[in-house]
């Protein structure tokens, strides 16, 4: 089961050092974590070698380089990929999946507050799991100090990890398509079920089928 | 439906020009494209701003930075990514995936031959779809010469796209689980035919389920 959590809160309020104490935290611990940047502005990605961007510059949608070591990725897209699409890009491979922003996503998120940038905070606080701040909050949410990152990692592993939903996620063509959530859990519990059948196969947490039709 | 092409040959052959021109060429018929390049050595990604790297040297596995106009990816593997791990990170988002070598892989493939290297393949000749050649050769696969890029997507476009299989990949807790093709066949089928009852959804090419499931 992959977690993912969003780190919001203003710009300036400290969102990029918590992302990476968190990472060096998880990773400490033993999790596979994944980090997500959301930039605004174009982002320029060199991949070494010049034929991975003989490949862009001849028009790919997206290029990848894979080694022993390391796979890059560079793709261009027509739109802010979302946290679902994103979640389907990283699959079920890591358990951690920590986005910086995204506060309109649809995943739970704590906030990092700093005193000095004023009392209101970016996300409806009903909307927050958890604040990170350098003063004492009156509000009705887990709240810890902003440098005590191993007591917030003790939250997301206590409270957070084994209250995440079970997720279905479903493109066709391509597509993300969003369906009620009975519809979800069927098709999910027919899926594990069949799935479980098989040989060799442990408990399953996480299952991630690609069909690709040819008749269509 | 995607389908994934290795072009595969000697070092010097000139696969990456070969990789070029059918970018270019499929491009321009309107097809979306994926473009892979195997990295024998250690790939150098540089993801434009400090944050992306601050988050790899924090030690997360995979690091992605998303843009309205691009998504990058740089992820610390353990092996190299065969291709149907990395079909199933493309998704069915690209209509032609393009590998440059990985020629042990389990796809078709298109050998680019000069007469200057001699008279040996890099691949079974009974593996091969075609062949790109400087000179004419005497075996039973549809050949072209090496600058009739035009032709050789025709022949793709006629020959190899309607004959792609239809394949099922299945990742069962982030591992590539393999199973007996009418296994496959019938977890397609039942699969294919639940998500087909769903209101506003055309026939079913390509479809990605993703299953984060809490129990285990």
């Amino acid at each position: 089961m992959s977690l993912a959590v969003c780190i919001v809160g203003k710009s300036g309020s400290g969102k990029t050092t918590v992302m990476v104490q968190l990472i060096q935290e998880f990773r400490k611990r033993g999790y596979k974590v994944a980090a997500v940047k959301h930039a605004p502005e174009k982002i320029a990605v060199d991949i070494q070698g010049k034929d991975s961007w003989k490949f862009a510059q001849a028009g790919s949608n997206v290029v990848l380089a894979s080694s022993p070591e390391r796979l890059a990725f560079m793709e261009v897209t027509d739109h802010d990929y979302n946290i679902d699409e994103i979640m389907r890009l990283v699959g079920g491979r890591f358990d951690i999946v920590l986005f910086e922003g995204f506060k309109r996503g649809r995943a739970p998120k704590i906030e990092v507050h700093r005193k000095e940038q004023g009392v209101e905070l970016v996300c409806p606080v009903e909307t927050l799991s958890a604040i990170l701040s350098d003063e004492p909050m009156n509000v009705e949410v887990p709240q810890f100090p902003l440098n005590d990152i191993e007591r917030v990692v003790d939250f997301i592993e206590k409270d957070m990890i084994p209250r995440a939903e079970c997720n279905t996620s479903l493109f066709i063509n391509g597509k993300q398509v969003f369906i009620k959530s009975f519809v979800k859990d069927i098709i999910a519990e027919v899926l594990v079920a069949m799935v479980a059948t098989l040989k060799d196969v442990d408990a399953v947490r996480d299952l991630d089928i690609s069909i690709r039709n040819k008749g269509g």
